[in-house]
């Protein structure tokens, strides 16, 4: 099923036509680790490089049951109703190769996944080479290659993958249930502070009452808070996938915050960094799994570390035998 | 100055004996990072690991102006008067040697400095061998075998001092102002998630109704959140160092999470867990920083980093290039 049979040239140009056939197989060899499909890829991406970058990247969390592919579904139909294009990535945190839930997917989020303006795709969360989450931002790239307007990176808050998605978007949006009792949220610690927009979803039919109650708690917590760097407060609001109600001020909010960030300067300055921080968390892992790869260097690691476990040894004198033991070897 | 006379077991002697001279030299040579001294300094860990453990770790954090030190000295004075010896370590994130402000701590805690049984003293920030904070952890486990009951570490709610600290302590406690206008309160995006124990400081005079209101509304915000991992549900309380109002009930709190958590087993899990983790950030920091310190490998990265940074090339095709220049010269 890998796609080793075409050129780096031909996947581009598949891609910049709109073959989505295409599209999906060069997903997947960004996914692959093989090393010829590496070389392939890199040489991809170096193609599609001077084509990325166009989208608004908009990264989306919440807890399972929130209502995240019906809040996508729902919102994606009023940018394609305005003619723009738009992909959805679902990053699954469960497992490294997520093929098997495409169909689940596409059938939560039914009409889009019938739009020909609309591309549906699990991500893989496994660590890749060059650091968590790297074939997702190399998908970003080919999408944006590919000409999508808004990009959807979806993932359940839980595990870590939130903060990769949020290290991969420009905005952040937090997905809430109201009226669930206010302390099982869910929210992870440090998520809420990640959050550009928090939407309280479900606002519909007996549940308007307490969704607006939830709405204003977090909005006098976010208070509290010191102000991000993007100068922008996050936005708190109450909105419900299902009536639709609420929808076009969180679509009117994902505007006004690009053309607010991209004036400041700072949605550049954020995809600068966030580029720098790619390659430093890639470099820093790939230079640590090369160390830990070499088996003596793994054996004698796991057994200093489990006299640090065992209270026999503290882990500086630990970890300056390592380096005592490992020159004595070499 | 450095103690490089005397031998691990003179040194260990003394400050089980005492000796706060000998236990000064001691937090000195723990932070050399001369060869030499650091391998005195692992005999002197190791001898005295058995003896270490003992104390209540209390971490503290808080803008400049908040009343740190007040209120250190203040609740310090509580546990004197129960008997109890303790010792209070201030990190300064603005300089990797900071002896020099010694004097001034002394200054600020003018009771606590005259006290035979307390020890003041304040410890670098900057990285050590051992990852962030190594120093810091290893003068605890000194002065708990010199027999000290609390231990306090104080830090300034800037940088990433308080992650250092959180991660080296058992409970950590918050300090605020109230009325300096909530959205000013400075509170870094993260901290307040990580606290044990919410205060309100400088709850005295015209100050104590928005020393509540400000309480309630932390109060209120902490409710969004999930319960920590031990249990625990942080508490926030109104205080004044000035009068001691209120400083009973934080010295009563610090008991019962002491107790609550020993009882459940998480007191011990979580100082488990900060062992691991110091060896693993340890053995991290030193495996890229004897990659990095090769000057070959320096000056590949920078060019490739340069390249990342101009949008020239993408983070995972720099990396396998960085991987195969350096094979080819080697």
């Amino acid at each position: 099923m890998l796609p080793d049979t075409l050129t780096a040239q031909q996947y581009f140009e598949g891609i910049r036509k709109g073959d989505t056939v295409l599209l999906s197989r060069a997903i997947t060899l960004l996914e692959s680790t093989l090393p010829a499909h590496r070389i392939l890829a890199n040489e991809l991406l170096q193609l599609c490089l001077p084509y990325s970058g166009g989208s608004l990247r908009i990264g989306i969390t919440g807890v399972p049951g929130v209502g995240k592919s019906t809040f996508i579904e729902k919102l994606g139909q009023l940018m394609v109703a305005e003619g723009k294009r738009l992909a959805v990535l679902a990053i699954d945190p469960s497992s490294r190769k997520t093929r098997g839930s495409i169909l689940g997917d596409k059938t939560r989020m039914e009409a889009l996944s019938q739009d020909k303006s609309v591309f549906i795709r699990p991500s893989p969360a496994g660590t890749a080479l060059g650091g968590v989450g790297s074939a997702t931002r190399e998908t970003i790239l080919v999408l944006e290659a590919a000409g999508y307007d808004y990009l959807f990176v979806e993932t359940v808050g839980v595990g870590q993958s939130e903060v990769a998605v949020y290290g991969m978007t420009d905005i952040f949006l937090l997905l809430l249930i109201a009226g669930a009792g206010d302390e099982l949220q869910g929210i992870k610690r440090g998520i809420m502070e990640m959050a550009d927009i928090i939407a309280v979803n479900k606002a519909d039919g007996d549940n308007v009452q307490r969704a607006n109650a939830t709405r204003m708690d977090f909005q006098r917590a976010l208070h509290l808070f010191r102000a991000s760097e993007s100068g922008w407060t996050a936005a708190v609001t109450a909105c419900s996938a299902l009536t639709g109600e609420g929808l076009m001020e969180i679509r009117n909010m994902l505007s006004e915050y690009e053309i607010a960030t991209r004036k400041s300067g700072y949605f550049t300055t954020k995809r600068q960094q966030q580029l720098v921080e790619w390659f430093d968390s890639g470099l820093q892992e790939q230079i640590i799994n090369r160390f830990r790869s070499n088996p003596a260097n793994a054996m004698v690691i796991e057994r200093l570390r489990q006299q640090v476990v065992s209270g026999e040894q503290l882990p500086t004198p630990a970890l300056s035998m390592l380096w005592t033991i490992l020159s004595n070897k070499a």
